[in-house]
């Protein structure tokens, strides 16, 4: 297979403790971490994991060629070192350097996928940083406007058709084309990156009981109805408006594959019930596999060594199953 | 123990085979039912129960008394018919004549708790019913305007702030008094009917992250915070506005007893993923205690003996559990 890109992301932040503590479960990937050295040396140390500064992506993904047993760059790596490429050059906040260089190698295939630490929106729009965060640099980065933030790893899959929206904003928020939107690149990742054959894709209504009928509001008939019966037309095994809480009970008893949520409360509050530490962000919309973990970089743990890995761990994971139909 | 009165709801829904059903299971509980006796007697028939008409509440509840080992009206009762009082005299529908006959027994104390089965609203309407459901319907019956909409008896308990409003309306739906109403009623209900000394109630926020200090809307803030201030003030226990998915969690990991969540989906979906078939209705803000099933009344499957009585079972159980601190 090929490598694996690990952004640590904020060298301030748990970011590199969780990324070492993860690798140290992982040694039989081929992983690449791309970040602050200094940072992530000073955690792999703590964490009982060989690393080793390379000099570029390239040297790194040679030695992990050489690394390998009959020529290919899979496992077992158990033993060695894992590469470290740092790309700070000053010019922009190393967690950024890393993210485009780690895309860039998505982009030109030498690497298979990126899996992202937290980074810290605040400090860096302070240093200039003009993205609202990892999302919309990747969408920038791989001219690929408007991914979709999507949720895999667990019992269940989710993917927000509005995300960081006040509840006020939502309805005026949906249209038919970003619902359809969401709904054609959920399964076209669904095929392409889990290889279902027919991903069956249940589509929740904006409004309790999908509407009613019309008796509690016209979101479901007017936008999301005709959303769904498009991407039927197209082939894509879809259904809906379907009350949230029927359409949840769908996909846990294995009645859909996904389900697509109208907003943020709507789709995270069940996913995080049943699937807590297991489910992680998985970007939808790029023509790279990107996967992320779920928290932030903790500012308050930072340090201290107790911050838990598990969702990185869970990045990690998803990525390497998102990645073994990809050559 | 006071005997429990179930109405069973329309005759010519799945409302008399859920009734029919679930008795079945539990003979050995003081139960009335009061509904119309030919759609009952003929799914008690077919259920294997047996029934006996009785000319008035206090006959059936003289009836229980007499069956009762010991003199109370007690367990066992096992082998002994099952009271039907049928109060339709052609004034109003019999399933509204029954809510209010078993409201009556409750409120003046024969009777510990009201279970209803499914009414169906569009019917009623048709026949000049003025209130929107059930709960509207108590309310008025009981001098308790506005009772609270709550779930129990799966493994999380749930109460809502608002119902069957559109999302677009939710926002402006949602007030200070309003959010302060339902933690104290469902404080008040933890304690008196649950027993729990100090009830932990995690307040949902109403946007995304709770607001995330509000960049994602004001109204956590503005809103909810002051409830739970107030609320805290009065002795109350409460937490938050906290992002909801992290007050399912907490409930779900034992470090809340209940969610005020703000609206249908971001209550109900998270609950019915985990307590399908487990978790009732429960009304919150009545004199009385009121359970419900969860479902309509399915015409579509009615007389055909396929109705699941799963819920009408965990209603009476439910309110078995929340009277036996009654005396």
């Amino acid at each position: 297979m090929r490598p694996l890109i690990v952004t640590p992301g904020d060298p301030r932040g748990i970011g590199p403790e969780v990324a070492a503590k993860a690798l140290t479960h992982r040694r039989d990937l081929p992983i690449v971490v791309v970040g602050d050295h200094a940072a992530f040396a000073a955690q792999a140390l703590v964490a009982g994991l060989a690393c080793e500064r390379a000099a570029s992506l390239d040297a790194a993904f040679g030695r992990l060629a050489t690394q390998a047993v009959g020529g290919e760059s899979a496992c077992p790596v158990i033993g060695e070192p894992v590469p470290v490429v740092d790309p700070g050059d000053g010019a922009e906040p190393v967690e950024v350097a890393a993210i485009r260089l780690g895309a860039a190698a998505c982009l030109d295939g030498r690497a298979a996928a990126l899996v992202t630490g937290p980074i810290h929106k605040a400090r860096l729009a302070a240093r200039g940083f003009t993205f609202k965060g990892h999302t919309d640099f990747l969408g920038h980065l791989c001219d690929a406007p408007d991914p979709v933030m999507a949720f895999a790893g667990g019992s269940l899959m989710v993917a927000l058709v509005t995300v960081h929206v006040p509840l006020r904003a939502v309805s005026d928020a949906l249209t038919t084309a970003k619902v359809l939107r969401v709904v054609r690149e959920a399964d076209r990742a669904l095929r392409a990156d889990l290889g279902l054959a027919r991903p069956r894709l249940v589509v929740c209504g904006v409004n309790p009981h999908a509407g009613e009928d019309g008796l509690l509001g016209s979101e479901d008939a007017a936008v999301v109805a005709p959303a769904v019966d498009a991407a039927r037309a197209e082939g894509v095994e879809a259904f809906g408006p379907v009350s949230a809480e029927t359409a949840f009970r769908m996909a846990a008893t294995g009645h859909a594959d996904l389900v697509v949520a109208m907003y943020h409360d709507q789709g995270l509050a069940p996913l995080k019930l049943v699937d807590f530490g297991k489910s992680v962000n998985w970007t939808l919309g790029l023509p790279i596999v990107r996967t992320s973990v779920d928290h932030g970089t903790a500012d308050d743990i930072a340090g201290k060594g107790v911050a838990d890995p598990s969702s990185m761990l869970a990045a990690i994971d998803l990525a390497r199953k998102l990645t073994t139909r990809r050559p």
